[in-house]
């Protein structure tokens, strides 16, 4: 058998999936991409059957042979609970088997755990996402993990697109009952995406499965034009954004008041580029968060699940 | 072709469907029950087939031809929308012409449409429905019918049975996460519910279909304990309602601060009973709302149904 030359890095959405081959530097040598992995959508069998062909076009593509991957990591959407991981895991697993292709240590995490870990290469820090969902996690110095938010569109999902674009249509509905107050909402609402009327908007909700977090950029237009709704819906999520990162916050600092100052990077659509929303959050972070300090990810996931799966080698 | 001399009220739930057949002066004559209506639970060749079955079934038992049918009509759970009214009727109206039944005159329209009917015998008044949805519908003196809610449970159904219950298991989550307020409603959740943890309450909202409103008992216990954070949901559920019933009521006034006097009734689960919410609704609308008299429903929405097709009959 010969000595694990390199470990495997995947990240897995709901339209692709990303993969690394790396030196145990670091160093990337590979990378292959192939269709979605959310198992929530594709189920768990071809989610395991694209995760190996991925692994597989990796091998191939540098010539070396299962043998020689000491570990892979994947993080993929939807994957927060150990549950889940573990079934997509054997499968995995029992599929590789099935076609001679030996694995040995296989893990399978969260997408937001290997942004994480991609963020800070690895050291401490914390991770605000926000994108169609949102969640809050932190790494400690003794490589402790902790997280708050992410239950999900229907009970959480606190300051996410989903959150902020559902509200716009509760504004809106309200304002087309006569009792909510006006906004441009309504006619960005018709102008960009044709919900012009309740039929339509009851439509596109309860027959079409319309995304709520798609109109996230009606609610930016009009809040950057002024429209007091469409702030107040902005400032509200951002709020309740807030809370959970102080939450994050408090539990890595044991609910003291001091502890090491950590960095902290944003991931998601909504919080990576300058708007209306990512400005409030970054100042009420400068504000209201003073042991951490802002900065870009240093990494992406794919790179951070890799990383990971050098440190599993060597546990 | 013989002179009419019946009309058949139809209410149909998610559960199960009542049909009335009445003598022209409002005399119940005949009642059939069967299965349930709710088209987008069952289709709506289903629920055509189950309103023609009843519809027969009455005119059997009291030994009428269909000809002595004057008209139908039927209130259906999930029926809001004209086209989708439209569809239930062509359907049953072709079912009736396989079957060489002649059905003349055919009206489908919402459960809560009917509901308002039977409150107050076809006269004007408010009706304030709340129990897993919420809508709130009124009647003036020239019969013009005024709504505001009902925009269903992903983007409305203020102060609803759903909304409460969404709400208490956000807090739940939250006190979960560590920031929530602490409240007795994560240890009733466990209690009555089995859902003392993240992965429980998870599971129940996202893989078992788990229905938020089933919780509103545990939230009317805890707040009748006193528990703030069970208060504190109903107190802003009251007043989300609060505000659809005074958008109705703005409407059917035009916008004046003067008008009649009308009657307004509760129907639904969470409001017909003696309670934290409905108590807190009750005090607000009497506060709040001087221009109504709080009654109770004098008929039942199938008996609403019927007197709709008596005046269907007369026009």
């Amino acid at each position: 058998m010969n000595k694990p030359l390199y470990v495997i890095g995947i990240e897995g959405g709901g339209t692709k999936t990303t993969a690394v081959l790396c030196a145990l530097d670091g160093n990337i040598l590979s990378e292959a991409q192939g269709g979605p992995s959310n198992f929530h959508i594709v189920g768990v069998d071809k989610t395991a059957s694209t995760l190996l062909d991925l692994i597989q076009t990796c091998c191939h593509s540098v010539g070396c042979s299962d043998s020689q991957i000491g570990a892979v990591v994947a993080g993929l959407a939807g994957a927060g609970r150990m549950q889940n991981q573990q079934r997509i895991q054997e499968k995995l697993q029992e599929d590789a088997r099935a076609q001679n292709f030996h694995l040995e240590k296989v893990m399978v995490e969260s997408d937001a755990r290997i942004a994480l870990e991609g963020a800070f290469s690895g050291k401490p820090g914390i991770i605000v996402i926000s994108g169609t969902g949102s969640i809050v996690f932190g790494k400690d110095e003794r490589e402790k993990v902790y997280r708050a938010g992410g239950w999900g569109r229907r009970m959480g999902d606190e300051g996410s697109g989903y959150a902020i674009g559902r509200e716009a249509f509760r504004m809106v509905a309200k304002m087309l009952d006569g009792y909510g107050d006006r906004t441009k909402l309504l006619k960005l609402f018709d102008e960009k995406y044709d919900l012009g009327s309740s039929e339509a908007m009851i439509d596109a909700v309860y027959e079409k499965k319309f995304d709520f977090s798609s109109v996230v950029p009606a609610v930016m237009e009009a809040a950057s034009k002024g429209d007091p709704v469409a702030k107040k819906i902005l400032v509200h999520a951002s709020s309740d954004l807030m809370e959970v990162i102080q939450a994050v916050q408090v539990k890595m600092n044991k609910g003291r008041r001091s502890g090491p100052k950590r960095p902290l990077a944003f991931v998601g659509s909504l919080l990576i580029h300058d708007n209306f929303y990512s400005r409030k959050i970054r100042a009420a972070i400068k504000r209201d968060v003073p042991l951490v300090s802002l900065r870009k990810a240093e990494s992406s996931p794919v790179v951070g699940a890799a990383l990971m799966a050098i440190r599993l080698l060597k546990d």
